[in-house]
């Protein structure tokens, strides 16, 4: 059988384009002993991934990342043929597997797609970085950059459903007016065209406790000036800065405003959660189904498209989870 | 009872100069109902009055800082002629007081001056700075800047009476040397002339645990690159940043090393560890005793030297604790 797959060809040091990878066919066998064949179904595209490929991932071989596909044929006794799993075996269309590393989900609680969005991943990353990281309080001021993503468009509704004032940013007008009408965010803003620390302040005259930081630049500035005492900076992440190449951004020149307000940044990702995931399913497919839990996708067809499917992460394309499907569920 | 006096006539913008200050002579009153007067001895000169010079402090009144004294008069049972004491009330020769924030210190303990040192502000920075908002475990590798310093010094000497590799920096040779030989650090180097990155990775090839920061800059993004997962960064100070003015130097371009690694920057000050003081003032006063904690300091003459003792801080004058003298013991 031939399956079609992503090499990482060469590290990108700016933005990423079509030249840093390579679609390759390749034979797959059948599954050996313990073993189980994986047809995937979609494949996720996600900003860290950036980071990643400038360092620590493999060239010439297929590009790790997350995917949720359905076994087609198994040699392995925890897996039957038919059941769903999310897995991390990368960018191809099918991928064989001793089963390690590759989850059961419940395709009765939520869509498939989920699982690699808001039942996932991105969802984990949101609640434990929200809750765990941020020690988020019921009730405190929360600011949340690159607020339409797929992570951060759940920070702001997790905080909601708490009681909080919530505070957006995105990168565009269309997005900015989805924030406040369709999630509900208290207010939202522009950061290409607005002042981060004008809105800030006229959002929350009395000072914000969290920020939940995944860009970077002015927009981190802003939230240490504004910060109130003992607040916290859980790092997603810093897109921002991701494909600065060698003339990196220069960081916030304003970490002084740690010290009098005890401020605490604090980088995360999402494997530090391992022992909320069970309360998070819980807590997100009620969310959903009460409906105080959104979510939006965009979804490139075909492994063809995954490439300008992760240039697109970057030039603001997706409006939530990035995702490139490869065959119907 | 005539009283000199230091006055902040002006912010400054960069360097503080001579012209921001005013020597101020004040006819000082007899103690009120339940008052005291106090004769300082020695006033306390510290990097963190920068800060709030710039932001926070008064103009044309006496400059708020640390003081200690003895009790010449007194109108307050709570307080004996002849106790002595530190306060805040500022950089005065005699002061009145209703006793709020007079607190008494054990001359039998420690050396007076101790008390505005290793035994009093800086030493409780140091103390809780690392043991507490650093949350040191015993055994781990430390880096500290400012090193020669009154807190720095008294952070890497807390860390190896725990077993630490303890690596610092410093603005002269002759403070390296000192560092090496008098204090006990495992590796010291001239940040001015040395490549901070190359230093830790000599010192400590495995990675560091703990930057305890007080000085912002270069020697912050070496530590940030060279933290191991789970490192943490207390933020006590970032001395060369206090007199930037409009210009502002940039912060870190590798605050994404937090990220994978989940790091944590936390800023504080020394009221934090109120809980701490007792405990604090036991092992201090054991360590000096038995010689695992040596101290320095550095004494200026007289009220009229307070300003050039405040301007050697950023010119790295001092060695260990900044002291004026105003009266004898």
């Amino acid at each position: 059988m031939i399956s079609k797959e992503i090499h990482l060809k060469s590290r990108p040091t700016g933005l990423p384009t079509a030249a840093n990878f390579a679609l390759v066919k390749r034979e797959i066998g059948e599954p050996g002993a313990g073993e189980i064949l994986i047809q995937n179904l979609y494949l996720s595209v996600d900003p860290y991934m950036r980071g990643r490929m400038a360092l620590a991932w493999p060239l010439d071989e297929v590009m790790i990342g997350g995917a949720l596909g359905q076994v087609i044929k198994s040699n392995n006794p925890q897996f039957q043929v038919g059941d769903h799993v999310t897995h991390g075996l990368g960018w191809r269309e099918y991928a064989l597997s001793n089963g390690e590393g590759v989850n059961h989900i419940d395709p009765g609680l939520a869509p498939l797609s989920a699982y690699l969005g808001v039942m996932g991943m991105p969802g984990l990353t949101a609640y434990g970085g929200l809750l765990v990281t941020g020690e988020y309080k019921p009730g405190e001021t929360v600011f949340v950059s690159a607020a339409s993503g797929a992570v951060g468009s759940l920070v702001g509704q997790i905080a909601k459903i708490h009681g909080s004032t919530v505070i957006g940013s995105a990168g565009s007008d269309d997005k900015v007016e989805m924030l406040k009408t369709s999630l509900g965010f208290d207010h939202a803003f522009n950061y290409k065209t607005a002042n981060p620390l004008a809105e800030l302040r006229k959002a929350a005259p009395q000072g914000i406790d969290i920020y939940f930081e995944n860009v970077g630049g002015p927009q981190l500035e802003a939230a240490l000036t504004h910060l109130r005492p003992y607040g916290r900076i859980p790092i997603c992440g810093m897109i921002s800065t991701y494909n600065d190449g060698a003339t990196q951004t220069p960081g916030p020149r304003n970490l002084t405003e740690t010290i009098y307000k005890h401020i605490t940044l604090k980088g995360f990702v999402v494997s530090a959660f391992v022992d909320q995931q069970a309360q998070f399913l819980t807590d997100m497919s009620r969310w959903i189904a009460s409906g105080e839990v959104k979510y939006s996708e965009t979804i490139f067809d075909g492994i063809d498209n995954a490439v300008t499917a992760f240039e697109g992460l970057f030039q603001g394309a997706n409006n939530g989870k990035m995702l490139v499907k490869l065959a119907n569920d």
